[in-house]
């Protein structure tokens, strides 16, 4: 490997421009250990991925992701397709020796997700998962603080990813709502987020977890149209094979309960991703809604003087920021996706193992796994 | 009975003080159809409860409930006990033909709730219970916007009671943490709240719960002397018998899934009832730490103009303003419990039985008996 | 003087609803050295102000304050009536040796202002002015924290009191649009407010001034019955004679400069005032819309951790709270009152002089006519 | 001109990151109507310079904008120096027929920024000014509202752009706080942005103003390094000649009265642009702490459903929101640049000139050279 990495994309959805966005963003704003070349963007349509590289800066367009894969002039390969393409596109890239960087959900099943995770580990390339909320400084700032003891001992935590896309029953069908090609609904693609979070923040695991899931809407229109992330149907209907809600509780390793929601039916919540951690010294408060703020709560201040503090997580010092605007100057959703190339890189250069591995994201898998075993057996405790 | 209603008030403490202020205070803001006289106060500690007549403007204070409640000058009979008396009290004062305010919960057990339950249906008196939120002008006003329609059907539902009193391992084992006086911990407490507040918005009920109770820290100091909610402990520990953290989802009878928590160790929450509506056409927020606001959404407007609007419910015509200050002009915690008065009185002066009824109360704490019985059995959903 | 205080209310709109309700209510929230006798009720209109007296609770009505200010067994005096006839009457019942509490503005005039404050200098009585916001807790705690120096030097202040009830064309000419009754409008109403409440945090006075007052609608329908502050009007329109909205700066006498805003054309917003002022240590901020949170910025603390820190002002340790509920359980509007009979009863106990004076009235009367002055003289800087 | 455009960017301080991030991204994300070539990047300091080119992807650097502008193979010169030197650059660049985009202020002085209007309209070329916050799309969305008539005719406007970056006494001598290179302070740098807000906003211009401005700390470190804006200092001071506090008032074209505040002492404000326009109809309010948040107020709604509706800016269908995520995903401060660059390559290949024009900036200066003359001339009010 030179000290350029040459860098293949996978995938040419909402997802496909986010990681372009990453791509071609972060070396322009942190120093990079490698230089990054965005050598190809790979995807079935010619037509579409060709003009999906030339609008997003690809050098080339592929329709076959395997002869990409092979290629010996590609470093990196960055999975963004739907979840039940992950596990044979990443086991192939890793086993050709490349690093990888895969959209989460890591796999659509427990099993397909432990065999990536098993090749991640064997080989000596990079493999990382791409939640990309870890990085959204403010939550990270939140992890800091937590594993410095700021706020005590874990004593309760609440998770909720609320979406609000279905409650239109004019939304179509789209893949996200089918079960083969998407795994799961609304608990797979942002309750996973919620779990992951939760983890990271605590650096606790969820060991057992009981709930429910459920399809409020169950048949809609079959999708005539992609248009962003909800589409356009017909006349014609199908059904919905996932959930579009789910709620479940957490054990986590340390003994405290995590409460979770994911929804794509909360009306008026647009893409509002919250978390509170409540400890016994203090506690921390998030909501992706006003995304550089992060709300601290110091309960061994005078308690005339407790609150919640605001902080506005701009500051030259808070994590990634270096590279960004002057202090209260806000970011936006896509830069955690430039921060996350950013550590893939400095990963790759140092070859030290970044976060999340695999191994977490086969993890996540399972507490979701666990929590649909739990909604079909009665809402039941089930141990991940 | 003549135009005068003459009130007995069981009880002195911290409730004692709110329906005290809320007898003295409802007939000056709004024209009640019967006079109100505050005539005597009841508590077991002869120095303490004449002490709370003198402070609070009883006429007289006694020490004996059963001759109170006896007594032919005597009108309506307010109970604010601790739960386990709630039922002697209220069938003895309706056996009298006494009208009667319970606060809540309405009992300890679903037995003792039932018996109170059948003696209010047997009474031409009034039987009313204290679930004063529901008077809290911002909820009221939410009722009547999704009673006419304003959200559609709904959808979900997030409800949450949350206070931190307890995340101090220092405060002490007060009867509120003793299931023989408190009934229950949280759940019994605060969770009520929250299970009677959504069934009061949606006016639907809850007809199946699964969910985990807990009780965080196990042990604490006896209580050596009552101040506040918390009081002072010594040097002898002793079990905490009640939970203190409730995590719980509900079916509606509408069919939508409700998702409830009841915590005392939400670090710095000091009192946040939150609860969100989400419907097909709309949807309703409130948060009581901002108790004059309703956050209304319109899914029918233009999407360009969609969001929720902060209604701060002071106008003269939103619910109970007529007789307080202009608009703009914050009401408070207690307020709630004058509104409560108004409606006792006219409830008694019309004979219309005004709500929540002990029926109601009685529901609710089946609900809240689900629950423990869900958490004792793996968490598994139990039929209301 | 007994231990019993008799207090007349002279006026009885809608201060006389809130004085009324602070009568009643102080005294069974706080421990007061002296009884109150809620003795007399003060109007013009026999009848009105019968009602009000029966309403109320006031043990009688009159209709000549003189009479009742000469009696005997009168020993306080409050004063709720339009500015314009405050120095009368309260130099009247000064002479008399009676406490007065009299509502704000002091007076229409800084002449009268000045007769009264000397009156009041004069009196061994108490005199003591109605601006309550002082006591709002939230309020009362900001000055407590400026004055123990905890955001530094004052550098800069913002302040501003806004309503929007004269948006409407509709709302008619009600005497508090008139000169020669209201004194001044937006300026001397609620502008009076914002000027007492910098000086009052701040410690320090306002010395000099800048500032432009308009009247933006100059022709209102004469009012035909008065409800509530804005009453209704016919088809005749009369003159606006006073301000509606007003922008100034001041130079307070620490050196800093303060900007202020009284409107009310400020669409949408009821009744909010708000302050800020930063300091090179630290800073405050305050929203009446927010009453019970006070905003504290801490720039001695870690980069990373500074931010605003929301202190819900309702622990039994902040200013006032001992007397009301647990921590978390929201006060409202009407408090600050309650508050004010408190100090005003513990100040004539004692026989200190309470804040605010008369002369510290007189003064803000000399901001608000130095302001009129600039405005009409080309918004030119004048001193107080 | 082919379809492709060459730039040149003179200058990569802060403001040449921002533009540079927007050059780079807008084809990206956009359709643009012509290719952008990122072509050289101008400064002094040749190492440097070529450090920036490096890093933000220019093909080029060079020492010498004279040169550069004259280039054949440029067409577009964007301007992000300090503004002393806007104006010979920009006259240069469109003598030589070059398009130009130029970051505020136009000009240190009303007379440069004249003859750089006159260098403009004697042009064929496209002329740009870079107050890139009317392209917040929130506030596109504002201006959009008011300019339909939603909120009917403006009565009054408030607007602040708060700072606290020089609250520290040790924040040094920057070129920002001298005369000469930076024109004015706080007034100039973000009084200006404020000053165009309202204007863009309303559509109305400020005809007169009144007003103070003031530097509260008047000597300073000299400044050793530059870090981020505010750089380093040692042990020499120097004289700060520039305001760090400007208050004042305009009288807008359509009557109407605007607050103005900018400021770099509002200990806690890291960069809070606030506008609240309140108008007959309804209100518009704005905070760029909150950037993709829009709080619209409806009067013509019903009494009781009347509040703010906070409106996320994030619709597809909400200006510039095509080309960026889903519903619901923030965007950040940059942003605005990248949709400046769209603007201005529209309005090249159109043809049709785009706003705001040097025209607009001139006058923005007029009116900052207003407040300077009313400050100088005690706060009188001053003719624009």
């Amino acid at each position: 490997m030179t000290d350029k990495l040459r860098v293949a994309l996978i995938g040419y959805g909402f997802m496909g421009a986010a990681h372009s966005q990453a791509w071609r963003t972060a070396p322009r704003v942190f120093d990079l250990p490698k230089d990054i070349e965005m050598a190809v963007i790979v995807g079935r349509n010619e037509e579409a991925v060709a003009a999906a590289a030339e609008k997003w800066g690809w050098q080339e367009a592929a329709t076959d992701w395997r002869d990409v894969v092979a290629r010996d002039d590609i470093d990196v390969v960055d999975i963004v397709t739907p979840g039940h393409s992950h596990d044979e596109i990443a086991i192939a890239a890793l086993a050709a020796g490349k690093h990888v960087l895969c959209e989460k959900p890591l796999a659509n099943s427990v099993a397909d997700a432990d065999r990536m995770a098993e090749a991640a580990r064997a080989s000596s390339a990079i493999a990382m998962l791409g939640f990309t909320y870890r990085r959204v400084p403010a939550l990270t700032r939140a992890r800091d603080l937590i594993a410095a003891g700021r706020i005590g001992e874990v004593r309760q935590v609440r998770a909720a990813y609320r979406q609000d896309w279905l409650v239109d029953p004019a939304a179509p069908l789209s893949w996200r709502l089918k079960k083969d090609e998407a795994g799961a609904g609304a608990l797979g693609d942002i309750g996973g987020h919620a779990v992951d979070l939760v983890q990271f923040l605590t650096g606790q695991t969820v060991e057992k977890v009981a709930g429910t899931i459920e399809t409020i809407t169950k048949r809609r229109p079959i999708e005539t149209e992609r248009v962003g992330i909800a589409g356009r149907g017909g006349d014609e209907y199908g059904d919905v094979t996932v959930d579009d809600l789910a709620i479940f509780t957490g054990r986590l390793s340390g003994g405290a309960l995590a409460s979770f929601e994911a929804t794509r039916f909360a009306t008026g919540r647009k893409n509002q991703l919250s978390v509170e951690v409540s400890g016994s010294e203090g506690a921390i408060a998030f909501d992706l809604e006003s995304l550089n703020e992060l709300h601290v709560y110091d309960r061994t201040a005078d308690d005339l003087d407790q609150g919640f503090t605001r902080v506005v997580v701009t500051e030259p010092g808070h994590p990634y920021l270096s590279g960004w605007w002057p202090a209260g100057h806000m970011l936006g959703y896509e830069h955690g996706f430039s921060h996350q190339v950013k550590d893939l890189v400095e990963a790759i250069a140092s070859g030290d193992q970044p976060t999340p591995t695999f191994d977490e994201g086969a993890q996540v898998q399972r507490v979701l796994d666990a929590v649909e075993t739990s909604s079909a057996d009665d809402s039941r405790w089930v141990a991940v």
